[in-house]
């Protein structure tokens, strides 16, 4: 059995889609078992006419929700009593709940995943690593995309170990290819901060480390795993979300501008709707924070009920790979050498 | 009159392109007046049977070329006789060039800039500000993309400046809508770098800043201009570039994939040509080394004679607009107050 308990609010279609992805998830995992964190009358009024199997659902009570407009460490100290906070409590005090999967404020759940669930012994800091689709039909996970935006070399070490163990305990890659983001491949380049890291990334036992990547090549299918500070991180996953959607946009302008481009469109329509599948995020889950004593999910704010049975997917996953334990002794091993 | 040189290697089509593309803006502008560095003869031979005016058109030759693999500041030191440091010598001598165009090493051109021609006055470091195409039919600069990759708040005020100066100028945009780049729009968002810059550029006075800006948003037309330091600067071009250029690809090779889809394309052909146009890099120019004492224009790499065409016209603009003497001003009153 494997408990998941989500916080249940914060999102854009909360606490329906929460509700809907919780129910779906365990459809398909008879092993699961949930727990959802927030305002009982809500849930329950998102769960009513619903089947689901109530012997593995369980609703934890609290009565608050954590604004994305509020200063995160404020916010946890203050709402206790808040979906996002009650999760965070339970994950700490009870040792048989495996993970917990969130969709509401971002720097909140950073907060509460540091300060309260607490991190894998040796971990300076916990990180984002989420996951995007490549041009050539795989995947490539960026770690950290915005969790510690003030990095240490000795921090994107981490990273690196952290995100490895990942993408092979719970995507079976054998051997991730990872790189630093870099202004450029050759060795030497970069600020002060890569300059400092190349060295200790080649050393680095136990990670495939294949050298500096240049940011336009992070869809080419080149590297599994990108290694970067929080900040850079950050620009570089919602420049790519960004210029993506803007091409979209662009193009759907311009086959709207005349009707011959219209019918070209409508010949092409499930090429169309394929590609938007395969771009659409909510399919690849959320950001895993690793380095957390357990594992905890950040669902985009915008998550639909598919979306977020990808993100309680990846909780199960995270477990049956015993990824946490992983880290520990990747972690220690470097610790120790 | 306004005098460029131009550094004749270095780039891909080099140097039939550059030679061509002065050519074409010596058509263009009567009153310009071209010297092309670089080995003479080679240059002659690209130069053989083309019309253009000799009386406006020298060569100075230099017999080496600095190659993108060599470390820019051993490079600079140890090719005198390049035709890039050539240039650099001449653009520092003599007080009747205006400026410079080179499509080659960008390091060892920022270095030549920097350590040869020199700054501005009560410049810091001079920094790199290409132009993008934004989707609703406007441009935006960001500055700095990689000339200085360990950047403090100081100097990112600079760039602040110069940046708005640029877009006034050489694209006459009244009054450049300047935003900091961030990883949330939030004023206390960011790392130690932008929490520090930030109330520097509330207080700048002369420029229009707007506050923090998300890297999705870079090509909505929302902002003129992106103050941000060379590494995460350099990221978020490059990625945008790489995100582009893979959607466009990925297209491609699902058009390609049924006649259904090729008849469709076959439809929207003009189409296709006009969105691959807007985002030709090469129609935007290059990017411009600005805090230089005189205006230097880094190309890019592949440019064909079109791009450097524009190049040449950036520095002819940059001139007539007295760019480099609003620069100086309007830092030496910021550096007053």
């Amino acid at each position: 059995m494997i408990k998941v308990v989500m916080d249940c609010f914060g999102g854009d279609g909360s606490p329906r889609a929460n509700a809907d992805g919780a129910i779906a998830a365990l459809g398909k995992n008879a092993d699961l078992y949930m727990i959802l964190s927030g305002d009982e009358a809500q849930i329950k009024e998102a769960l009513s006419g619903k089947k689901y199997p109530a012997e593995r659902l369980e609703i934890l009570h609290a009565p608050t929700v954590i604004g994305c407009d509020e200063k995160p460490t404020e916010a946890i100290r203050a709402k206790r009593d808040s979906s996002m906070m009650a999760a965070a409590e339970l994950l700490r005090t009870d040792e048989t709940v495996a993970g917990m999967v969130s969709v509401g404020s971002t720097g909140a759940l950073i907060a509460a995943t540091t300060l309260r669930v607490g991190r894998l012994p040796g971990v300076m800091r916990p990180a984002f690593c989420p996951i995007l689709p490549t041009m050539t039909g795989g995947i490539v996970g960026i770690c950290d995309s915005g969790a510690v935006v003030d990095c240490s070399p000795e921090m994107l070490k981490q990273f690196a170990v952290m995100g490895s163990v990942y993408l092979q305990s719970a995507f079976g890659i054998e051997s991730p290819r990872a790189a630093l983001l870099n202004i450029g491949t050759e060795s030497e380049k970069g600020d002060k901060l890569r300059k400092e890291t190349y060295p200790l990334l080649e050393q680095l036992e136990g990670v495939n480390f294949v050298g500096n990547m240049e940011s336009r090549d992070l869809l080419t299918g080149k590297y599994d795993l990108i290694v970067c500070d929080g900040f850079s991180g950050n620009v570089l996953i919602k420049t790519t979300e960004g210029a993506c959607l803007e091409m979209l946009k662009m193009l759907k302008k311009n086959i709207y501008s005349s009707w011959k481009y219209k019918l070209g469109a409508l010949l092409q329509k499930k090429m169309f709707s394929q590609i938007k599948e395969f771009m659409n995020y909510q399919n690849y889950g959320g950001s895993v924070i690793l380095g957390a004593r357990k594992t905890v999910v950040k669902g985009h704010g915008s998550s639909d009920a598919r979306a977020i049975e990808v993100c309680i997917d990846q909780v199960c996953r995270a477990e049956n790979a015993r990824m946490n334990e992983k880290i520990s002794e990747a972690l220690s091993g470097h610790t120790a050498s």
